[in-house]
């Protein structure tokens, strides 16, 4: 029976546990994955640099290999929804693509984040934050797909960047059961997806820390992810803060993490939103002062950051900046999940 | 001497046997091939899902690599013309890119449909059918290579396609000589390469089967394929009938493979044949009720297809749709040819 | 502590003698480069064929892995300049990009090409030749990568061109010391870099030849060049002559290599040096009767040569023309390189 990586809320916790323990094996040297004839198929409707590198050289690494596939450039336009009569601008069905690909590969890894996705490369995505949430085109890939489907990035969730974080937090911050970890909304000229943040504070919660969500009113996360972050966290020893108080929120953090994202109530609106947001700019952003109130706390992003605009040069520049082990350990984490899908 | 594979009317039926038999061991793991240290370089100039994957998995899984290059967007513009001052848009000539790619690569895969090729990415197409059936373009090609090289689909021919087909054919149909197998026209949008349906034909012929050619007044192959399936198949025990009469030949037969293509007489023309093939939506599409005519007939299909188009939604998801298993048939097939082309 | 190679006038004559032994042992057979495991991140800002595929073979025939990855298509725009705020086109630092590539691959190579760049896919570039000689994107990522960082062409040097020419010299010329090498300017359409000269130039040199650099007035190359192959190629025994006297220049030439370039004071304006070089075409091309002047040299260029516009088909199809096995060395010039970089 086959098993995808769709969304973390799908694992149980000491699934999670396990998957980071396999990861550390691994980037530790006690552990060495077997990859020699596997393929994995990496689908990716938006740009990547850390996602596709980390794949396809993990996969190298240990013998395997990753195809790149950007769908709309290099085939055909894939349809997702049943019962339609063709004869648009989508050429194949899911239903189809699905099942082949899974004869050519032994994993396929998908990234589509509709905010981001140009409408040529699949039907139109229309709808809400309700509708886009559900990750349709994703889930009916999976649905059809006769090996695992990793989720490399959707609307909801992107659960690989979830257990990189997590494998950073537990190697950087001893005992980090009830310890604060504040994930902070920052200020970006775009309205960039939900995903990263959700899956990032879901992190944190696993480890049982003291999650506080620092984000101005009106750019909540979806609240099916902080309910499920703080019944994690609760059931691991910690708790779920959310809160606009900026300097409460940094005191005594041991790690901060920034992210910039778009307001659920304005989603696919994106000028509206840059109107409406005009005055956080500057009054979010990571500096030393704000750092100043931590405890010594390490700094997270998941990149790509634009300095001087989410976070200032000197954060960056910091050595308890930890963003340049965060993305290796993407790689780790990642043969790890591979390690569970392809070799059981 | 090297050895091409453009088309399998320059092989000889003993030959085609022979690369089915291999395709059947390594399929049944009684044999496996051994491609480390072995380079392959997939050319194409046209988009592809199945081509592609099928190659570089085929490839990887035995050790070895495909290099993916999209001529025109990865690399300069290539000029195939003798004597040509190449003071243009073309910037490199076949000379100089086919003895190098030799060098680099161990065998070398085409796929250049000139009716979807844009023509940036070489020289100009010019002409009618009769012209670009000699495919050109690939024939130079193979002509200044000195390592094999393989047609992933030209104007003319997709014979990988073709031991695909016949393979999932030999596997679906036992003793097929002599049995009935419909090759059916349907309508479609656009106007598609007849290289497909070509090499489609070409398979039952080899394999002694009833061929039945269905297809639309006007919407004929060209007659050079036609009569080597005709003399393929006699000399087979079987037969090559061409008919528009679509009820009888439906009755009885063992497989349908359906296909979408262009007229050789509107070639380039798509808007014309448009508005000339109007009247054939619906009349052509394979529906439950003609799959009811035949013998428990399996369903074939390259694919993509478009669903409620080309065929209906319950003929594909049908249990005696084969199409996965075709897909899947194109990279053992491959890879059974990869052992003949590389390893003597 | 990593060693890059972005230019060979920073490794001594003895260090460039050891790769060329290296590469001649690896084409021989006998020695085996093992980069089983090794990943190489191939980043293209210019199309390339031979440069990529003779990389990516090359990794790939010795058990390693090259990811193709063209910046600006596949991933986010890069900034190298420091204290910039990010509220522009430029979407990701190099002080993070650098870093993080370390972490996934185990060597970087890179292409950018400022005078072919499109500006989409970085900051602008601004400014003379006198700015962008230095390389100012690549000496940054490499001064942040933690790995060994290639230059698989710069504005400034094309290095690994140079191995393979001289490679290619080592071959066919036998005891090259003193005997002649002419690298001519060309006339072509577009007004070229001028990285492959300069490189050619320095790869006659460290073998101690005759070097004759032969353009027409206003077409010299960088001075600090000029005078690095004077330098060395006296160092060797032989001697750097700057002439545009073409017929003085063919006679008694072992080797004549042919190469377009644009002009530095016309640097970043095509328009105004094609109207001011017009009076060339034709003029400069090689061709058999200015061959014949020469003591049955060699021909060579670095590909893509247009036919009948930079030299004539007669000098390209002549047996005497080495095009081919100088691309060819490029695979093992590089893998000779990589061995260094990778294995020590």
């Amino acid at each position: 029976m086959k098993r995808d990586f769709l969304s973390t809320r799908e694992w149980s916790l000491e699934e999670l546990d396990d998957l980071l323990q396999r990861a550390l094996r691994i980037k530790g040297g006690t552990d060495i994955p077997d990859f020699r004839g596997k393929v994995m198929s990496l689908l990716f409707f938006n740009a990547s640099v850390r996602t596709r590198m980390s794949f396809e050289s993990g996969m190298s690494r240990f013998g395997g290999h990753g195809v790149y596939v950007q769908p709309g450039k290099d085939t055909w336009v894939f349809e997702h929804r049943d019962g339609i009569v063709m004869d648009g601008n989508t050429q194949e069905h899911l239903r189809e693509v699905a099942p082949v690909m899974s004869r050519f590969a032994h994993v396929i890894g998908i990234r589509k984040s509709d905010l981001i996705t140009t409408s040529s490369t699949t039907a139109d995505v229309e709808g809400s934050w309700s509708d886009v949430k559900q990750d349709p085109f994703m889930r009916a890939f999976a649905k059809h797909a006769t090996v695992p489907v990793v989720n490399m990035e959707s609307n909801m969730e992107h659960p690989c960047q979830e257990l990189a974080d997590r494998m950073t937090l537990a190697e950087k911050i001893p005992e980090p059961r009830g310890k604060k970890y504040v994930l902070t909304y920052s200020w970006h000229p775009k309205s960039l997806p939900l995903a990263t943040p959700h899956s990032q504070v879901l992190s944190a919660a696993a480890l049982g820390m003291n999650v506080v969500l620092l984000r101005p009113e009106g750019w909540d996360m979806d609240p099916e992810v902080t309910d499920a972050a703080r019944e994690r966290a609760e059931a691991r020893g910690g708790s779920l803060e959310i809160t606009d108080d900026i300097e409460g929120a940094y005191d005594g953090a041991v790690a901060v993490c920034a992210k910039a994202w778009g307001s659920m109530s304005y989603y696919g609106r994106a000028e509206e939103e840059s109107e409406a947001k005009k005055a956080q700019r500057g009054r979010w952003i990571v500096d030393a002062e704000k750092m100043a109130r931590t405890d010594n706390g390490v700094f997270m992003h998941c990149l790509p950051v634009r300095r001087g605009v989410v976070v200032t040069d000197d954060v960056l520049n910091h050595p308890n900046c930890v963003t340049t082990d965060q993305a290796e350990n993407r790689l780790w984490a990642q043969v790890g999940l591979l390690t569970k899908l392809l070799q059981e």
